[in-house]
């Protein structure tokens, strides 16, 4: 494959997407080798070498190692926001809207890779300043996921416990999905996630537990 | 805190479990500071450092950094096996073995710290044979909790949903809180402890849950 340079044109438009595209395939992969080898022993060189790009190409999108991790990290959440949050957020009633929820993001784990779902939880490898960005988006995540479940909860949809606990334990699933799955086992990929479906909006959460005050 | 020579003398065994408290403790440290910078940022210097040895002092413990992880590993799971498995195996009563087996390991990341359980499911840093005895080690593990829950649904203890997924998942929930609990929140220790148990036995596992066919 050869350097994709992106030229100010008339095109910008159309330029700057393709750029997002190549950037969006560049952090994907980046995010692949460092779930497998570590941060600090990923180069900017084994990346370029997997993305098909000189080390003078990835440059062009990724200046230095500094912002790499951060950028993967902001990408990964600008995903979850733009496939997970944002299509929720309109969704009147409270158990399709943590249905909706739930599934969007083990698509998303499945489409991106789980790779990124594993890099985005570290902690290590950002600087303090980038770590604070991150710690607040992760925390808006927390709180969206948490909102949904209070709503369940006060609108007595489902016997739900402590909204806190229930919340950070159906990240735990999530993430949990993303570091065990392979394909090719005996379930397929629709019954894992009609399963983990089932375990966090049916089970965890509670919308097919008796002693569920009021149905929709 | 000077360095602590262990000399064989006639008190070998006692000599030889205050070297294993002290190994424990250095592991336990070094666990932290690992979870804290990352492995490759953890020199053995900090890790004396920490525990109070000069690095020679250190060295007569840990040789060198490469049995570093795996010696923390190793040892991490060896408490698994102490403080949860070897414990629950005799137990009779389907739903009090789940219990206490999920009891005992809230217990074990409290008491060994949330670093040890967020260090031992780390992937990197060890050689591919060192790897190979952890994964089989984590493996084990997967499958002890699996036949815990595959006896509690053929015994029609509770309407366990697929065993694999409820295991990951199950899993997936202990680790997060290793991740996610701070002490001195809004619930206590003990409250939180309820509230997973709960989670997972009472819901994920089901033991609570309508449609149980039998009870103890």
């Amino acid at each position: 494959m050869s350097v994709d340079v992106v030229q100010k044109n008339s095109k910008g438009t159309q330029n700057a997407s393709k750029k997002d595209m190549r950037l969006a395939n560049i952090y994907l992969t980046a995010a692949q080798i460092i779930e497998r080898d570590g941060y600090d022993a990923t180069s900017l060189g084994d990346i370029a070498k997997a993305v098909g790009l000189t080390k003078a190409g990835l440059y062009h999108y990724i200046p230095s190692k500094d912002n790499l991790l951060f950028g993967i990290m902001n990408y990964g959440m600008d995903r979850v926001n733009e496939v997970v949050i944002d299509p929720t957020r309109d969704i009147a009633d409270a158990e399709e809207r943590i249905r909706t929820f739930i599934l969007n993001y083990l698509n998303l784990i499945i489409e991106d890779g789980q790779a990124m779902t594993i890099v985005i939880t570290e902690t290590q490898g950002l600087s303090s300043a980038q770590n604070r960005v991150i710690a607040r988006r992760r925390r808006a995540f927390y709180d969206y996921l948490r909102e949904i479940i209070t709503d369940i909860k006060q609108r007595e949809v489902a016997p739900v416990l402590d909204t806190a606990v229930t919340t950070h334990s159906v990240f735990g699933v999530l993430v949990g999905f993303a570091q065990w799955y392979r394909p090719g086992g005996r379930l397929s990929l629709q019954e894992v996630i009609d399963q983990i479906t089932e375990l966090t909006v049916g089970r965890m959460i509670g919308v097919n537990i008796a002693g569920r005050k009021n149905g929709r």
